[in-house]
């Protein structure tokens, strides 16, 4: 792994080259960001602590801090550049960062290779420059990164994930955006996020291999809309795979999806069934929608992948959502645990004599919050089940919020993985209850199946690779 | 149709036989629901505004309602009788209905036809019982109707769901709460809502038979497990399919999912290919998971079908997600726009040079709500287009809630399908601003294409109508 890589993610210092205390430049959003996390809560200073260089030469000062016209004007290292001024301007500014000793250089400006052929040329000059003072270039064209556990924002988005154990690489800018907004409103998430743009020399298996040292990182979720060096992407994804899953959405999986992807990001996006081929071969687990993508990430990192003895036991308050779960894990060949007579004895004791005495576990309408919990206790400690997916449907006789906790306190301290969906409900105090305490939740009992599928997937990859070390 | 179906729907007079002023008994529920629209929220009288008839031979007053000692003893002509006692009291209280003239009864008591044997043999003589006065039975073991536009809620649930063009069937009690749940969150309404149980008398297909007949219903959503009697179905939703759409989730698709549903409503799911032939046949939409269910509701309720003339245009503000909505539109088969001279000429007049000049329409990443709202018109004028999905992701440059008042504004008055997705966006006042303006949307780009694609089906189905005709 290339330590400039580390130092992008975790610099000592920072130049913003193209800050400005002009509201609505990008590089006053930029500034903004480093200095306060989220450039729309300047009441907070949540931002990164270590130094911050801004760089404009028609300004003194920037929120407070000494402008400097050049990089080369500052007084001290630099790690990281964050590079937000016009097209034209980059090459200069490129060259100066290499002389600077600067690390890495995030270049956020557009202009360059999705523009043609003449772009192409500039972007390429720009990285014999970089690589002739030895700086790693992510970009140009592209959001930024966010590295949570440094409480860095290079990005000019709006908002600020929260931190989590998924660290996350977005072919579309824009698409980070939305992931950002729908993690905050679903309570999962990232410790890194970047958006990497054209790829001109820091690519995607760059960018994984550093998450695989990435103490914080649990999951590496991917958009890709096309790689640029496959061969590459493969020797490193199958060795990240080994310490840690990776899910990736893939579009331009359609001719007329890979058309508008040409559009999109200029990439060739490739014969799918080539990618097919590689993400089987390396291990990473394939998601065909964004729900999809979120779904498997945020199972894959918030629990464990089960164990392949067993199988999967499914536990509600109502047989609907009960059945239509269990034609999910028939399409996706998830196993599912068939109950001994032990595990049935014990639910007897805990359920009234109606209870379906079957997998999915049907302990009936009135299942009070004390039912749950005995039932998921009894299913987390039978031998068959390896995993469990509560399902709840809400009933007028009983509290949400209290059916939430004693789930979340029955399946604390279980080692085999435990997904929730309480059916219907989007953003309800009891769903981000279970949410915030590490229970993926799901709004409908299907995606909950497609989470607990991922990490059946990733028991599987993890077997695999025990028996070709035999 | 059968009159006393619409008297189900729509009676004069409703006795509640059961109803209770103790608190948590199912009696109390359903009193209180009728009484007050939401059980929960006896602030307000929202609820039936007809003559009501508490019966219950232990009780004097109920809820400030004289109560009866039986239905026999009310000095009324009563219409609906809503049975909420002891299964073993049931005939009984069946018998006396009967007598009484009442023209259909909701049995909520469960313990029939779904415990085995026995029970079916009680269910059976009570039919008979019934047929014999020419009174009609709904359940027995349902959750009840609702009957929104008469501000009607016979159930035992805790949540009234809004006025809308949806009517919905469901197999499954629980089901319905978290169908409620659901629809409150993402701001669509019902005309209609039947927990249909065990289908002892009254089946699916004499329901949808009086849904074709509502004037405020636009589409039918169904749930269903299991039908009793398939032949009956085929010949009526074949006639309302040519009236409004149906969209119907049919659980037990796949082996372990019957046997689920075996154990659920004692039912036989039957072979899928059968059910698969039948839908085709009907021209009945098939969803395959719940959110599915709802996003072809939402869209066949709420827009029209598109003509088979064009072809759908996506515009969007942002690459990624039109690329994954190309790859999940080609995937189901919809025509897409391919974009004439006439609107790439006019679309230069209101977007910068850079965008992309096809379909996807990409205004880019700075589209301001302006440039929306003229795109938006520029595509909805255009004869190659024949529906329009809108795609946004947020911007720190645009205010969400004026783009929305933007997108509704120029979508005004056309005659052609709009579908939003406000990506990753849950639970935000733009997006709930745009759904409760009549434009279905999507969290998800994917989940927009899908509701598209059941409007085409819809087209389709009419065009096939036309053609047997000619």
């Amino acid at each position: 792994m290339d330590e400039n890589i580390r130092y992008m993610f975790h610099p000592r210092s920072i130049a913003i080259i193209g800050a400005s205390n002009k509201l609505w430049k990008v590089g006053h959003a930029v500034i903004a960001n480093v200095l306060y996390g989220d450039c729309l809560r300047r009441d907070r200073h949540l931002g990164y602590k270590g130094k911050i260089y801004p760089v404009n030469p028609n300004e003194d000062v920037i929120f407070n801090l000494p402008a400097y016209p050049s990089i080369l004007a500052i007084p001290d290292e630099v790690d990281l550049a964050v590079i937000a001024v016009p097209a034209r301007a980059v090459p200069g500014v490129i060259e100066e960062c290499g002389k600077k000793g600067v690390k890495a250089a995030i270049i956020i400006s557009a202009g360059f290779g999705e523009t043609g052929e003449e772009g192409r040329r500039v972007e390429e000059a720009m990285v014999k420059t970089a690589r002739g003072y030895g700086m790693r270039i992510l970009g140009p064209n592209c959001l930024g990164i966010y590295s949570l556990y440094e409480d860095l924002n290079t990005t000019f988005a709006r908002a600020m994930p929260a931190r989590g154990p998924i660290s996350f690489i977005s072919q579309s800018g824009a698409f980070c955006a939305s992931v950002i907004q729908y993690s905050l409103e679903e309570h999962f998430g990232f410790s890194n996020f970047v958006s990497i743009g054209n790829k001109s020399d820091i690519d995607d298996a760059d960018i994984i291999e550093y998450y695989a040292t990435d103490e914080n990182t649990k999951c590496v979720a991917m958009y890709i809309e096309a790689l640029k060096n496959a061969r590459k992407f493969l020797k490193v994804a199958r060795e990240v795979c080994k310490k840690m899953p990776i899910v990736a959405l893939k579009s331009g999986r359609t001719e007329i999806g890979r058309n508008a992807a040409k559009s999109h990001t200029g990439s060739i996006a490739g014969n799918d069934i080539a990618y097919e081929a590689m993400f089987r071969q390396t291990g990473i687990y394939r998601a065909r929608t964004m729900s999809e993508l979120f779904d498997a990430a945020r199972a894959l990192a918030y629990q464990p992948p089960p164990s392949l003895d067993g199988g999967i036991a499914i536990v509600t308050n109502s047989g609907g959502p009960g059945v239509v779960a269990t034609d999910a894990a028939s399409d996706l060949g998830l196993p599912l645990a068939k109950l001994s007579e032990q595990t049935i004895n014990e639910l007897n004791r805990v359920c009234p004599p109606e209870w379906s005495h079957r997998n999915p576990v049907d302990i009936l309408g009135d299942a009070s919050p004390d039912r749950y919990a005995e039932s998921i206790r009894v299913l987390l400690e039978a031998k068959e089940v390896s995993g469990l997916i509560v399902i709840t449907a809400p009933q007028a006789m009983t509290d949400p919020e209290t059916l939430a906790k004693r789930i979340v306190e029955a399946a604390r301290g279980t080692h085999k993985p435990v997904i929730a969906s309480f059916v219907g409900m989007i953003s309800s105090p009891a769903e981000n209850y279970v949410e915030t305490q590490g229970i993926p939740e799901m709004s409908f009992p299907e995606d909950a199946v497609f989470g607990m599928h991922a990490l059946v997937h990733r028991a599987r990859i993890l077997r695999r690779e025990e028996i070709w070390q035999e």
